[in-house]
């Protein structure tokens, strides 16, 4: 069927310029004579590519000097460990719970400290984001973490919580890249990049100088101290280079086409496509409060599992994939990251529209 | 200049045919309309390709049924901690420290238990796999650990030790699918892919079911507890997608080509070629004892470090690349990995005869 539109939650769409240039040099990378997958991460040709990489994404994201950018493993999942193993020097942190991630690392920080739910979202099932501007904070806590959009859920923080001085930890993996960020109003974040960066297999760790610890518990794995990799430019080990090659391309795209205001710009009209429709429809529901919609992931329901279904399938056929919605939350999720041209999303409401006439 | 023949340790060369399939599929993977690093990790699509992957990896090595076979993130480095923070559950076991990744190991391992250092090679830089027939190995240990494939120093066992009844572990990064092996002898085996079988960014676990355990320190992350992925076939978070694809097309590769057997017999070969005019060089000197030497990885010097310099420059000029050996050992390293042709090893001992000849 030729390209498809690919709405999936993550891995989800690349730009297909992107693809192309790593097709056109899969074989051959700038005439090394060899792919990017065969070279060793010591030679001159990956050390060119992973430094334009950082420096790429230190100008995209505007980056401050005293951040370190790092390239790791394990991806998210291994943050919700990683992050209290690291930053919990008071072994006490707070959380907002606000989906299945934040949860999952606020259990997981548990481990390592104490873990205080500062607010949470799971009494009418992560449909909102809670009021975070005057939670109980406490300044003996280590850092406050938020899951900034809520990949399965639908929501996005729209304003940042007032953490009262202390660091903020955010999990940006489906939001990032997504809209320009304040940077210096993070201790640290982190984003798997297989949402809206690159093949899964990579987390990028945006984290403050000062927060990168030595003195850690002797359990913290080498691999899991945020110090082992800062040192070494994250060439401490043999780095995911495919996925470091592929985002450094999506970095140059980006950069391209306008760099983060650009591509807000184009999320917030993409967006607006959809929602505006959301509203209007009467077969189609949105399950997420208004002003805590996300711009990247937008769960909708008919309200009848069949018709569901039955959507699903039809939207499949015309090229209109992966909307089938998350288990906890039923119906269809359209995933509307960067590489989602308007064009998808308005092809998308052209077949609801279809379809809800077929089903009045 | 085309493509070349490329000696790196790791990442090394792929099977060309594997990487003009990539390239041929890269944008449209068996008409899903869209690359494999676009593909949400839940899709019939992945599911086919991991679940073949497992499959042809197990009749490939013969992995019995009470065996796990595990894709996860994080590199060797990462296994350093995995298998001490699982299987130590006495809190002691030994390691037989032949190079760099083995005592790295060994060090690793002193964070959760004992790390008894059974016997060593440091004496003489690694250059020989110590006697393994009558270690100091006590029934109470929880594992004996070796790395099978020293890649640095270029020795290999060509005997398992004898472990008196305790399990064995091995890191088999650099020798990996290089020959047949009998998987009931080990406990646990672990590799990097990024050497013998795909892109850098995926290690690949075989474990035995027994010593899968629920009952570990708190401590332990759920991302480094084997359980976690075991449950879950390697899909309980994001996997790197792309790096099981590509392992997944060079066990195709591997099977159509013969399987283990047909590629030992391509790896001696191979050798055979490089280390008998490396025997008859009066230029050229190895640096292992020959008993020891390595099929996969051959370090060689000529005992003047800028003769050395100017043998891996001229090299590259001919296409023979990646030849500059590891700094602890200095002089060249030639690594000799299954996707290397035969006629890349006869290109380099030609090379190195004409070059020979003019520094007599």
């Amino acid at each position: 069927m030729g390209r498809v539109y690919n709405f999936s939650a993550g891995p989800a769409m690349l730009p297909e310029e992107v693809l192309k240039t790593a097709q056109a040099e899969l074989l051959d990378y700038h005439g090394t004579g060899m792919s990017v997958m065969e070279m060793s991460h010591r030679s001159k040709a990956f050390d060119d590519i992973i430094k334009k990489a950082e420096a790429d994404f230190r100008t995209l994201v505007g980056v401050p000097d005293n951040y370190k950018v790092l390239f790791l493993q394990g991806g998210g999942w291994t943050q919700f460990a990683e992050v209290p193993m690291n930053l919990m020097k008071h072994h006490k942190a707070g959380y907002i719970v606000t989906g299945n991630w934040a949860k999952k690392a606020y259990e997981e920080a548990g481990k390592y400290g104490e873990a205080v739910k500062l607010a949470s979202s799971e009494d009418k099932n992560y449909t909102y984001i809670p009021d975070c501007s005057d939670l109980p904070i406490t300044p003996d806590m280590d850092y406050v973490y938020i899951c900034e959009n809520n990949t399965i859920y639908g929501t996005e923080y729209f304003k940042l919580p007032n953490t009262k001085g202390v660091d903020l930890v955010a999990d940006v993996s489906s939001c990032f890249l997504s809209r320009p960020i304040d940077v210096k109003k993070y201790g640290l974040f982190f984003g798997g990049v297989q949402k809206n960066v690159g093949p899964a297999g990579c987390a990028i760790v945006v984290i403050r100088d000062d927060l990168i610890r030595d003195d850690l518990p002797d359990y913290v794995p080498t691999m899991l101290r945020y110090k082992t990799q800062a040192d070494k430019d994250s060439l401490f080990n043999t780095p995911p280079c495919w996925q470091i090659y592929i985002c450094g391309l999506v970095f140059q795209w980006l950069l391209k086409n306008g760099g983060l205001t650009a591509m807000a710009q184009k999320n917030e009209a993409k967006a607006k496509i959809f929602y505006d429709y959301l509203d209007e429809s009467k077969l189609f529901t949105g399950t997420v409060r208004k002003q805590d919609r996300s711009l990247m992931n937008a769960p909708f329901v008919t309200g009848d599992k069949d018709l569901d279904a039955e959507f699903v399938r039809e939207a499949a056929e015309q090229g209109l994939v992966s909307l089938k919605g998350h288990r906890t939350v039923g119906g269809m999720r359209a995933s509307m990251y960067n590489a989602m041209p308007v064009e998808g999303v308005e092809k998308l409401v052209a077949f609801m529209k279809e379809f809800e006439a077929k089903h009045q």
